[in-house]
């Protein structure tokens, strides 16, 4: 950020008074623009007992595989989000059911709000951000071709959570080192829920 | 927004090529302006059967109850940003446990996540936002002077939990008529998650 979104005035990065953090201050009308985390919204598409995936036609990640998400809009819930993402990138209609996974991801400041829905019926294809979107089955999940850790992550839990016949709600931390896209640490509260 | 961050240039609002919403786009560098939604994050601070609530030094809602929280920081993660907010707002240490409500606020385009945490001793006090922090049993809780909806949600839901001997975590939306603060509407995903 260089000017002001208010005036175009030049901004300076500082503290403001009463505040603890540098901010860009507008060095004409005052103004604090504050930014913020972002945050991804998401669903698990289930069907029976195969889930929707979709390999992305966008960087980063092209031809990876991943769950539908985006970012969520302004003045959209976070249950409609995950909603318009699953339609806009599998062309499906889910209803969603319950929150799944919470995931901070501050290195790159987002937030990951991902859901488990229900398709409505058995109808989907590739939306504009995808190349295709595919049904699969546990033994059919392309494992080493997953697009993010997040993603990869959420996998491992439903899986896991299915066999056991019990889903519960996962809040954690996933961080990595510089330049490592493999090598990433991930950190749930209460030992992934359980 | 009326200029360009990025360069100072006027900014126009326009679909850009390939998105299905109005942005901010610039005139001169063509820089897409995004905005989302923002996650305030806070606890339900707990020592026995008491929990920590502060009253706002602050507006809006000056004088009323409410928990510590607010918004989350850009590289924060929500964990983080709930105890920090604890400890600002309540001069308090906590231990954040376990995610407790999602609340969306789209009318406010707002996001709040709460988590349960343990006080880790029995030390608190009013930060610069607030006039006094104070430990309450249920049987103290100042209904009438809360603060927010979201946080008569989140309270409600706590204790009724905390009766049962079993905590759940919820996801819902609160939404409410223009000019009637009291008069919202709640609607949980799976029926306030029982």
């Amino acid at each position: 950020m260089n000017y002001c979104s208010a005036c175009a005035a030049p901004v300076e990065l500082r503290i403001p008074d009463g505040d603890n953090l540098p901010r860009h201050v507008c060095g004409s009308c005052n103004t604090i623009h504050y930014t913020n985390p972002k945050v991804v919204v998401g669903c698990i598409p289930e069907w029976g007992d195969t889930i929707l995936l979709c390999r992305r036609a966008i960087e980063p990640r092209y031809g990876y595989w991943t769950l539908p998400a985006g970012f969520l809009e302004d003045y959209e819930t976070t249950i409609e989000g995950a909603a318009r993402e699953t339609r806009e990138e599998a062309l499906a209609d889910v209803d969603i059911a319950e929150l799944y996974t919470l995931i901070n991801l501050p290195q790159i400041n987002q937030v990951y709000v991902m859901f488990r829905g229900s398709l409505r019926e058995r109808k989907y294809g590739a939306g504009e951000e995808s190349l295709e979107a595919r049904l699969c089955r546990e033994e059919d999940i392309p494992w080493d071709e997953i697009a993010f850790p997040v993603v990869e992550q959420t996998l491992k839990l439903y899986f896991r959570d299915r066999r056991r016949g019990r889903f519960g709600t996962y809040t954690g931390d996933i961080t990595r080192p510089a330049d490592k896209w493999r090598d990433y640490q991930v950190r749930f509260l209460n030992g992934n829920g359980d």
